[in-house]
């Protein structure tokens, strides 16, 4: 097979899967007092001072948790309760339009539950927030904004925010700021200190790490309450038994795939404008969503280098999925698929894409195992596959006009 | 060295590594569409008809978590939610005073958090909440709570619950239960269905599985309120991307410590009966607390097989448990211990013991991996310990009379 889903999540790296094979075969409780226990607890410490050395944070501002759901989610419920507890007029929560659904749904809870006032962060036709649309989103109400939430790099159309010119308007009106640099750690240049957000999501399943293992940074001065209470772990932010194999296995993963980036990024980047130049030579009325890729953004690129985004006019995106299956390449619609039923991606409709456009997309992601073999794969899949999609499609729009 | 602290951690099943090292190999997100992610769900989906066919439950009944505190966390808070959005008299909660802190503080933020009122269920001398103590809290205000929550097996004193009498009377009020039985399940016989709770939590790594993987039983009718929102994995009950190897670690692990849990019973209980036996024989004044171990509650035993939780007058059990640890003897004194600063337990205090004699205590726990030596070894070095820590105990209890 030919494995173009990296963005869904990127096989484990050896060392990766070495160092929490070994860790397993060991017992103890990081949280026990004795030999066993702390020998866990200098593995995990070990761990933490690893990852924040790679992303530039301090060690005591990196928080272990199950992955970037659970992090989204305490950052932004621990923060909002937190927020208000010591304000309560500070209940709007300003997300980008384009955020993950743990973040988006997260916010939609609070909305419900907690009296939130929900303000989603408009993006311009590449899928960013300028910051000019969040200037303006605080401005309307400045007394009252919780924080905000913005997320590094999008995990459908790979386009790259500024945060730091976001961090810095959100600090104008002096109201923290989080992101999701799930997509982002581990390729983007990224430091934590550097750039001054008050909370970054990351996770070990999208950059060669184990799945069930992420990290919250969030600095030192920044108040959270906790999601999960029990132990008094994490800073007494996040209660739980330190998972010692994952968080080895997590700190491994981050700590090479920050220290290959530089490279990876120009060799993704060379096989994805390949791809997509190949694909377009074949379906010349595919398009590319988002960002075209030749800009800088903080030192970066603008877009994820192993990102291309497409999309097919006439086409279902689940189709061509499924057919590129059938011919043993694997990629995703870049939609959110909850419980089998598919719908348009709310990241492309925030872009303002039609409904028909953002239903026929296909998202590659490459990543640290792809070669030019997988883009000649792809490439060598995509012609009769559209055409096959094209000619299924057709009759089943009709249907649903006349339904 | 002596690993006496299974109650802590227990050593992850061989079968366990293996498991997981094999499916760290493979790459694939459950939740995409492609072949890859096909074969991860199916991974999955088996894993879940495993872990059911073990307890009791029906498959769908079987939520993945991250753990023990979570589980705890999800169940509290998410079916107080639950029961309060149906109605909102419904703030009572319901909780032993022998709970884990992921169920006390959970039900405490509830209460400073969401206008909950906590009702703390005494227990006995033994540390067992009794079907009366239940019907007489829920009497003095029927229709005002909105849950239950018992534990299984007490983790310190390893006090078994009589769960079903507890679940008639719950039931008798209308009231679900949840039991957090992370301590009982691959060891008691657990069946989620003929038991009746509504609610059950588990977790890997406390019965041969690893850190990082559990699951929530939720009966098909409970409703529960998500804690984790995102993707709508798990009965849109948990979001959050499956770990699909630690599911298929925990898997291999429920099925076969619960396969083996009869045989282990009765070896556990022998080593156990002999090591407090020879302890007393050494140290005449040390006393066993809890439940004798000679009844026996739904079919299986009143005390956790494995379970030996003494007190040493005139010593603090935080000098026991180093001058043990230095002696190659690994135990807990079995009282919290947040952020390094011991306090006497909850547990031992609830059941009504004096603050000195909670803070002299220690736990032995014993389990898959134990053996004659283990208890041999304890034997032979407890003896001078206590001699030590009595003669290292005394002068600071007197400085802090006078202090």
């Amino acid at each position: 097979m030919t494995y173009l889903d990296h963005a869904a999540t990127t096989p484990m790296l050896p060392a990766a899967i070495a160092a929490m094979t070994e860790a397993m075969a060991h017992t103890g409780n990081a949280s026990s007092l004795h030999s066993a226990g702390r020998r866990a607890r200098r593995e995990v410490e070990e761990a933490r001072e690893a990852v924040a050395a790679a992303v530039g944070a301090r060690p005591s501002e990196v928080l272990f948790t199950t992955g970037g759901t659970e992090s989204d989610n305490l950052a932004v419920k621990g923060i909002f309760w937190a927020r208000g507890a010591a304000d309560p007029r500070r209940t709007r929560v300003l997300v980008s339009a384009i955020e993950h659904h743990a973040v988006l749904e997260s916010a939609e809870w609070l909305v419900e539950h907690e009296g939130a006032e929900l303000v989603l962060l408009p993006v311009d036709a590449a899928g960013r927030v300028t910051p000019e649309a969040l200037r303006a989103a605080l401005a309307e109400a400045p007394d009252t904004a919780a924080l905000v939430s913005v997320m590094w790099a999008n995990n459908e159309v790979g386009t790259v925010n500024p945060i730091r010119e976001l961090v810095a308007v959100a600090h104008e009106f002096g109201v923290p700021i989080h992101t999701d640099a799930v997509q982002a750690v581990g390729i983007l240049p990224i430091d934590f200190a550097a750039c001054g957000v008050d909370a970054l999501t990351l996770t070990g399943h999208k950059l060669g790490g184990p799945y069930g293992a992420g990290a919250l940074l969030l600095g030192r001065d920044v108040a959270a309450v906790p999601l999960l209470h029990g132990g008094g772990q994490e800073r007494d932010v996040r209660s739980g038994t330190l998972d010692t194999p994952s968080v080895v296995g997590l700190s491994t993963a981050v700590a090479k795939a920050v220290a290959d980036a530089p490279q990876r990024v120009a060799a993704l980047a060379t096989l994805r404008d390949d791809l997509v130049a190949r694909i377009r030579a074949i379906v010349p009325d595919a398009t590319l969503n988002g960002d075209p890729g030749d800009g800088v953004i903080d030192g970066g690129p603008s877009r994820l280098p192993g990102n291309a985004h497409l999309s097919f006019p006439g086409c279902e995106g689940d189709s061509l999925l499924m057919l590129l299956d059938a011919q043993g390449v694997e990629c995703s619609t870049g939609s959110a698929c909850t419980s089998g039923v598919s719908q348009p991606s709310h990241v492309l409709l925030a872009m303002g894409a039609t409904d028909a456009v953002a239903r026929g997309s296909l998202r590659f992601s490459l990543g640290h195992t792809s070669t030019a073999a997988d883009v000649d794969a792809a490439v060598e899949a995509i012609g009769a596959v559209v055409e096959r999609a094209r000619r299924a499609g057709a009759p089943r729009r009709r249907a649903a006009v006349q339904a």
